[in-house]
């Protein structure tokens, strides 16, 4: 007998994403400033170009850590796909030009739909690496309603900082790169790195989307700058706390103003300042 | 008489630019580590959209420090202007939406060519601010030639080095913006900050044609990373020697290397590093 009250959800199947690797750094020969030669890791950047269902559209150029995921977050992150079970299938192949390019195809359920019209204006943001904000995100806004119980303790934020400082990074190896975390209180649940802070949040996007987690008390780090559009992004992945190593810009600071994110900048050790919504932060005895 | 070698060439009509002015910082209320309030500077952030022959064109974030030269460094490293005489002004109003937004017109003297083809296909850089770049870039580099004679001594580069550490910036004031400078050896031509290193660039471009100057032995310094983009935007401004406070990627590593630009990163103060086209920087003894 079938209780009504009980509704069996099938489990939904989730995109099967390739798990494709590339080398993260290369040495390269330099000479310091007293002419000696010297041997330095910099990072990749590499040239990503998405197809979706073998329709090219946009080269993102990428450190190439995560790269299924840093698509799938950006296809969420622009509003291109709703629901993840529109996508069927994230296929990245690093050996597609005589550069190191890649190629992600993403085949989808049913197409993209209003793939013209979401594309047709443009915005080149402040971004770093995902500056290409299309129309309609800043009217995205309106919709978004962050927990309003949210909150994080300042020795949260201190066991935060502190575990960013101890994480292992591309960073610290080579240098010229951003990094974005996301954290449940000072608990570290997904680091990653890219040439591009916005790719960074983006993927951090596809992995929350992945895990099906839900957004509320968690926090987001960036070593980027807190301006409008990464505001927005937390914003949008429902996310009521970012923390940032560097500052925050005006446009930045009016729209968590706005929607209530509390902005946490120039955080480093246990250094900190609260730009917006204050109240979220929690300062015990 | 008029001799056969001497040629009248018409003085050009320059672009009529407006000075469009804006506060650069605003001050906001914070709170520290200790829960104290304090005041502190953060910069401007400014959605200007750009307009060519009352087309809209794009929008861009950006400080709002020249925003004319902004916008035709940007038309010109986008391609879409290739002779100064095409453009006949630029007028920016600061006054055109209740967040301050901008509004740049832009009247050419016969259109912009192409613009549908060359707009058609995006790339999402790893640049702060400017990071789209159209298609066609890449390919323009097979155009690319830089002055095989340019070098840059070592004692200029300390002079650049201290030229910006004491330059007064909106960056020392309010952080989060970067700084782009064109330097003729140790001496400071000139110097704008923007939200996004790559408006920075384009705003120097802008001015350099606006002044009709010629680049060989000039220097680019960026106080951003040395990506594919950067290298790119510098070597076809015709500038063989850049400087950076950050490092490099690989993409930017390889693109110097091909076109002969001497990339020189983790320059502050007396310490650098040479990426790339070494004999471009002179040891003296």
């Amino acid at each position: 007998m079938r209780r009504a009250n009980l509704r069996y959800k099938p489990r939904m199947t989730l995109p099967r994403l390739t798990n494709a690797q590339a080398p993260l750094t290369q040495e390269v020969s330099v000479l310091n400033e007293r002419g000696e030669g010297e041997t330095l890791s910099i990072p990749a950047e590499r040239a990503l170009t998405v197809y979706v269902d073998k329709t090219e559209l946009l080269t993102v150029m990428t450190l190439g850590t995560s790269p299924e995921l840093l698509v799938l977050g950006w296809l969420r992150n622009q509003r291109l796909v709703e629901q993840l079970e529109e996508v069927v299938s994230i296929t990245v192949d690093w050996d597609c030009g005589e550069h190191g390019e890649g190629a992600a195809a993403v085949a989808t359920r049913g197409g993209l739909r209003d793939l013209e019209a979401k594309t047709a204006k443009k915005t080149v943001t402040t971004g770093c690496g995902q500056g290409s904000v299309y129309g309609g995100l800043m009217d995205a806004l309106d919709g978004v309603r962050l927990d309003e119980a949210a909150q994080l303790k300042k020795s949260d934020l201190l066991g935060l900082l502190d575990a960013v400082r101890r994480q292992e990074t591309t960073y610290k190896s080579a240098g010229s790169v951003h990094g974005c975390a996301l954290f449940e209180g000072p608990k570290l649940l997904f680091f990653v790195e890219d040439v591009g802070r916005h790719n960074a949040i983006d993927t951090i996007a596809g992995w929350m989307w992945m895990q099906g987690l839900a957004s509320a008390n968690k926090v987001l780090y960036t070593t980027g700058r807190l301006t409008s559009e990464m505001v927005m992004k937390a914003a949008q992945m429902g996310v009521a706390v970012v923390v940032s190593r560097s500052g925050i810009t005006a446009m930045g600071h009016e729209i968590a103003q706005k929607l209530g994110v509390c902005a946490i900048g120039r955080a480093i050790n246990s250094r900190f300042v609260v730009y917006s919504a204050a109240n979220r932060l929690k300062f015990e005895a």
